[in-house]
């Protein structure tokens, strides 16, 4: 058996991760896969995730721990593992460091977001939040377009400023600034990316002052979570999910269409674009990702077929 | 991170694993675990189940893969992979071998029933179906009591032979017999137990040739599989279960409760001889087990203590 930890994972490079988003988003078109919806434990206030899926010659299912007073312990929230099988012998064939899969698919989700729902001419770009997810988004948009500016909000201004030195050291010749505001980074920034569990909207504006922008939501994974207000949604010309279980499951969707139904009319899946590429430049776009398994499943395969190759990783005896 | 595989798991003996089965009781009944329904994903014929449990110090999920084709690439039909976090943090601490662990565990669920089920001085017992669970009854039978004649039944003849073999090497003076039938096997057994995946009964019997026998039924571990006749619960003083969802899971007890309701009030959980040891000598005695994520937790937990002691298993950068 083959494992993969954090270091090992993030050697293989973003290509080999973003094309295998793309492949996600063509088996969910082909419909040639299996996922049951995601299944979730609750020990008091600990959560346990559990996400299986199968397609063609593997399986694998992501266990996610979210322990929120870790980080009292100098831990991290989220921990993870990731278990690759075979799908004909049903054997175990590797083990991943789920947290770092996460992480790495969950940033070329918004990367592939980027590529098909912004122009290529964008230079300026906003980041809201600063954690795991958030350095991961800013990493995919930055390998996807030519950006001069990067905007960066955080509540914690160490942790932008620590995201910025990381930046720094792999995406060079870029002013990376910190703004005093969410609202003053939604201003600034052609494409907003928010990366955070907040359970209220992280700025207000008019459906004016958001025309002609790309608005990528990658936290508010629950109901009663919501990174943008309402009127990103309003103003949206289409909005697309990577999952249709995200209008149930994120406030981002959820919130705004109890109050106007006619919102649903405007949802595509995100995969519709590998049909037909349907962004009209200059057009208002929001995109909301919840995640799911398919994408850790086509993301692992890759990985472990890669890493088999380069010889990367630790074989141990089963 | 910790790795332990099916050898290393072997390794550490029968009496800490049985002793962790004790100790799964004893949580159940001081109600201090969270246990979720077990989970269960098909992809057309092949199962995986996800079993977590959260008590005490740690938490695990174990995964089981049921790909029954499998065995036509000369593969275990069924494997697994047992993950141990830490229920403070979060973070995952060990991996091990689910088959290993699956097999070590029902084997010591078996070894308690015949420790507080059967007499000390019983001299035969009978073990239906030599797969790998079959093996392991009757390693755990052996641990808990001093048989002098041990029968053994299955279609398989060669499997039977393969099965008394590895016996051997293991649990020596004692007469290792293969029966031509079922039947046969449960007259001259005082102790039966049952370790297969039969859809119907393996034998047919008066309630009178039962009496003051013990029968375990370990297979069966769903409504439409029954290894017992009805027979076997209609004659029994007393019926145990692991857990109460036996009663619905297993065929065992559900196709002949469906048949006559007074069954269920023999119906006691396993967990009441902990509190009070009811068990009267000579009585006929049914004790059917589906398992469950807490055997797994607390077994695993042990083995990860033992491991860690004693400097057993790999220790995986993660």
């Amino acid at each position: 058996m083959l494992f993969l930890n954090k270091s090992e994972i993030q050697k293989l490079g973003q290509n080999i991760i973003q094309t295998s988003i793309e492949k996600a988003y063509e088996i969910m078109l082909s419909k040639d896969y299996h996922m049951p919806d995601r299944m979730h434990t609750s020990d008091g206030q600990n959560s346990l995730l559990l996400m299986p899926c199968f397609s063609g010659q593997y399986f694998s299912t992501k266990l996610v721990s979210v322990f929120p007073e870790a980080v009292k312990h100098g831990q991290s929230v989220v921990n993870g593992v990731m278990v690759l099988f075979d799908n004909i012998s049903g054997q175990p064939l590797a083990i991943m460091d789920g947290a770092a899969i996460t992480a790495q698919r969950t940033g070329a989700v918004g990367g592939l977001g980027v590529k098909f729902l912004t122009s290529e001419k964008i230079k300026t770009a906003g980041i809201l939040g600063a954690g795991v997810q958030g350095f991961s988004q800013a990493r995919y948009l930055l390998f996807n377009r030519r950006i001069e500016t990067l905007y960066l909000y955080d509540v914690n201004l160490e942790m932008a400023g620590k995201m910025i030195e990381k930046l720094k050291q792999e995406f060079f010749g870029i002013d990376y600034v910190i703004t005093k505001t969410a609202a003053e980074l939604v201003e600034k920034s052609r494409l907003i990316i928010a990366a955070t569990i907040s359970h209220t909207p992280l700025f207000n504006a008019e459906s004016g002052a958001l025309r002609g922008k790309t608005f990528i939501s990658i936290g508010s994974y629950r109901p009663d979570m919501q990174e943008f207000p309402d009127s990103v949604i309003e103003a949206a010309d289409a909005v697309f999910v990577d999952t249709l279980f995200a209008v149930d499951e994120s406030g981002d969707i959820a919130t705004p269409l109890k109050k106007q139904a006619a919102i649903r009319e405007k949802i595509k899946e995100f995969s519709s674009l590998f049909e037909k590429n349907t962004y009209v430049e200059n057009s208002t776009i929001f995109f909301k990702s919840v995640g799911m398994g398919l994408f850790d499943l086509t993301v692992s395969s890759a990985i472990y077929d890669m890493a088999l190759k380069k010889k990367i990783g630790q074989i141990i005896d089963f």
